[in-house]
């Protein structure tokens, strides 16, 4: 098949977003996306949105959270908000606290952290279900202007054995976030085996590089991927959590 | 700062790569890739081009090899093959294979496979030094076309915790494969903790989302990026392995 251009413009002129905002209207009034586009949306904004920010000095850190704030030399409040965001504790070592989200993320801190927030001592969580904050925001943006592009909300997580942190998908909408390749043939006829490409993880981080940490840039549109749009909203990023009990690194 | 749109089209037109070629004055002669642009190329054509092809067939198995491949299930010859390519085995389970490579990378099988090689017995094994690979590369199509692009040679990585394969970047040549942003400030004046951007890995999954699995695009020439592409050749991707004393999945 003939394969597009991948165009990936930074998404500019969205106002502050503030606790309430509907984001896909926002999106709607300035990025002007096509049914066939897909909408990267960073976590930041929807968690303002969603009022998922938190202040520090307003947290009791229970027994276990000071421990843990021990253990890994991180503040109390911060580990207490950690704990309960988790489902459970992956690994903590002095300067690190990976968990499994209550949302099924592996990451580093429950995804909590304080950069491009307004105000000293405030903390953003990690939407409850960026799944459904992608349906919403589809939606949104369906309403404002009639075109249903797919909706991606990204996050930069580390990874184990390589440095730097990478944007991968929290949630979708209307995107096929692993393209199955599994039993089709390859360019030599012969059957591949094994082979999902993550589309959503990947979008994610084509997004991530028209965004520079200081740009106040909150998203991008990509271009070329109507392949992977879908008109229904699809199983969203749940589907890209690998079941525990065929991970070996927990 | 402005931030420009990226642009990703597919590397078409490339012929058969065979032991030998001179992958660059290829890609030279078809992509015309301006100096501030990134040339993402496959490493399994890289692999044909160094010679770095070889059949089950020949490959006789150690004891080693035999037992680890009565444990995981795999063929022997390929086990035998995986540990003549791996520093250590990270993990060994019934059809897992994790090694670290002689070049530094945590993958399965130690990056070896047999999707689109022409015959069936053979596998591509990984460049022996990508980013001798890349650095080579940059020098051909410098030398074929005065213009001096950042070259990345990629390859598709499963993750933990997260389905699905991404590509990641193996070898560079003229492009900072992380952009540091610890110290400096976010959007809100407030200084980034932390914060280094998987810059190559990036570039490396955009450039897989012009290639479908059975197009026999063997990669993708990126514009956009010319704030990340340098002069000099710079530390490669092996700035971007994480040391094992500071990583916790080993």
């Amino acid at each position: 098949m003939t394969i597009p251009e991948l165009r990936v413009r930074p998404l500019v002129g969205l106002p502050e977003v503030r606790d309430g905002a509907r984001i896909g209207e926002l999106v709607a009034a300035t990025g002007r996306p096509g049914g066939d586009e897909v909408v990267v949306i960073s976590q930041k904004i929807v968690s303002k949105a969603e009022g998922r920010l938190r202040r520090l000095e307003g947290v009791t850190p229970s027994g276990r959270a000071r421990k843990l704030a021990e253990a890994t030399g991180k503040d109390p409040a911060l580990v207490e908000l950690v704990l309960a965001e988790s489902r459970s504790v992956v690994r903590a070592e002095p300067g690190v606290l990976i968990t499994e989200t209550n949302d099924g993320w592996v990451c580093a801190n429950a995804g909590i952290d304080s950069s491009n927030l307004p105000g000293e001592g405030w903390v953003a969580l990690l939407p409850e279900d960026a799944d459904a904050s992608a349906r919403r925001i589809r939606a949104e943006v369906r309403d404002a202007s009639d075109a249903s592009p797919a909706v991606v909300i990204a996050d930069s997580f580390g990874r184990p054995w390589r440095l730097g942190q990478a944007e991968v998908a929290l949630g979708c909408a209307g995107l096929a976030p692993l393209d199955d390749w599994r039993g089709r043939p390859d360019a030599h006829g012969r059957t591949l085996a094994g082979t999902r490409i993550a589309v959503a993880d990947q979008a994610a981080a084509a997004a991530d590089l028209v965004r520079d940490k200081d740009s106040a840039v909150p998203g991008a549109i990509l271009s070329g991927l109507g392949r992977f749009v879908t008109d229904d909203d699809g199983p969203g990023s749940k589907a890209q959590q690998r079941p525990a009990d065929q991970d070996l690194f927990r």
